[in-house]
C-alpha cells in the first residue's frame, strides 16, 4: 500500500517536471518526439534514416536514453546533430528530470525538432511524461501482430505508430492488417506509418510528416 | 532517497518469498525455468515447440505472465499441460508473490518441469527472483547483436541464452558471432542454444538439455 502511494508521488512529481519541460519546449518553438518501443524494434535505425533524409532541412537535436552504453549516441552523432546520451544505469525508463538535466547540455536555441529515444521497454516508459508533444511507438513485424493487445498502455498513450521491418513480412508470422487493426482497436486516433530501414520504404512519408508538425510547432512558439 | 529505500525493502521482501518458492520447488523435485526476453522475441513460440517436442516425455506445467490478455495461456493450453495465466495489469515484471499465488491454482505434485514465461521486458524482470532454478534469456536475431551490452543485467543473471529466429539471419543486420560474443563477454558461463521456431532448428538440443536438468533436479528432490 505504501509503495503505491510513493509511486503516485513519484509520478506526480514527474508530471510537474514534465509540464515545466513542455512549457520550455513551447517557448522555444521546438517539436518534441518521445520515441518508444521494445528493445531491437529499430528506434535508432529509424532515427538514422530520418536524420539522413532530413539533412539540411531543419535544425534537429537528439537525446538518447539507454540502460548502458553510448552506442546509440555515437550512431546519431555521425549525422552532425547535437546529441546527449542519458545512461540510466539499470533504470527502465527516462523521466522528466533526466530530460531536464540533459537539456542543460544541449544547445536548444534554434532547434525545431528534438527527438528523445527512450529506453527499449514497451511497459514502463508509458507512464512517464517527459514533456514531449507526442509519443511515437515503434512495433516491428518480427515481434508479431499481438503486441498492441498485450501492451496496450503504450499504444493508448502514443499519437503515432511506426510499423517497422515491413521488408521482413514474407519471412515472419505477422499479419500487417492484424497488427494495425489491433493497434487501432486500442487507439483509433493513431497515425500509422509503415517503414523499412533496409529498403528505406516509408521513411520519406514519416519524415515529411515530422517536418510539417515541427513547422506548425515553430509558428506556435514565442521565439 | 526514500524511494530507493522502499525499493530495497520491496526487493528484500521479494527475495524472502522467492527463497520460500525455491524451497518448495526443491522439496517437490521440480525444475523451474524463468523465461525472459523483450516483447516479441519468441518466448511463447519456443515454449510451444518445446512442449510439442517433449510431449509424453515428462510432466510439465506452465505459468504465463502478461501485462494484459490470456493469449499466451490459450496457446500453451493446446498442448494439454496445466497452465495458469498471471495478468499484471500494467505491472512490468512477475514477482515471487504472484508466482506463489499462481502455484495455489496449479496441480504441482508430480510435475518435473515448470516453465514460467515472464512479462516481455528486458529490464525490470532481471531484478526479481521468482525462486526459479535458472533464468533463460531469449534474444532474437531481429533485435540486433548489441542487446547484451545495452541490457547487461538480464544476460548477467541468466544461465542460458537462446538465440532465436536464426532462420532470419540472411535478412537482418545481425552477426551471430557478435551477438554470442557480446553475451559471453557479459557472462562467460552462459550456455548458448540457437533456435528457429519456424524451421525447428535447435529445439531438440534445447529440449533434451531441459530434460537432463529436470531429471537431475528430480533426483535431488525429497519426493
Amino acid at each position: 500500500m505504501s509503495v503505491i502511494t510513493i509511486e503516485r508521488k513519484v509520478l506526480e512529481k514527474n508530471d510537474e517536471l514534465a509540464a515545466r519541460n513542455r512549457a520550455f519546449f513551447s517557448q522555444q518553438g521546438v517539436f518534441v518526439v518521445n520515441l518508444v518501443s521494445s528493445p531491437g524494434s529499430g528506434k535508432t535505425s529509424i532515427l538514422e534514416r530520418t536524420l539522413e533524409y532530413l539533412a539540411g532541412r531543419l535544425p534537429i537535436a537528439v537525446i538518447e536514453g539507454d540502460v548502458q552504453t553510448d552506442f546509440d549516441a555515437q550512431r546519431v552523432a555521425k549525422f552532425n546533430v547535437p546529441v546527449v546520451q542519458i545512461v540510466t544505469n539499470g533504470g527502465c525508463h527516462l523521466d522528466a528530470k533526466l530530460v531536464h538535466d540533459a537539456l542543460g547540455q544541449l544547445p536548444i536555441a534554434g532547434i525545431r525538432l528534438l527527438i528523445i529515444e527512450n529506453v527499449g521497454n514497451l511497459v514502463c516508459p508509458a507512464n512517464y511524461d517527459l514533456g514531449e508533444a507526442i509519443k511515437v511507438v515503434v512495433a516491428s513485424t518480427t515481434e508479431g501482430d499481438d503486441k498492441p493487445l498485450k501492451y496496450p498502455s503504450m499504444f493508448l498513450n502514443a499519437s503515432v505508430l511506426i510499423v517497422n521491418k515491413v521488408d521482413l513480412l514474407p519471412y515472419v508470422s505477422c499479419s500487417l492488417a492484424a497488427l494495425k487493426g489491433n493497434a487501432l482497436r486500442i487507439n483509433p486516433s493513431l497515425a500509422v506509418f509503415e517503414t523499412s530501414c533496409t529498403t528505406k520504404q516509408g521513411i520519406a512519408d514519416w519524415a515529411e510528416w515530422l517536418v510539417k508538425k515541427s513547422q506548425a510547432s515553430s509558428l506556435g512558439g514565442s521565439r
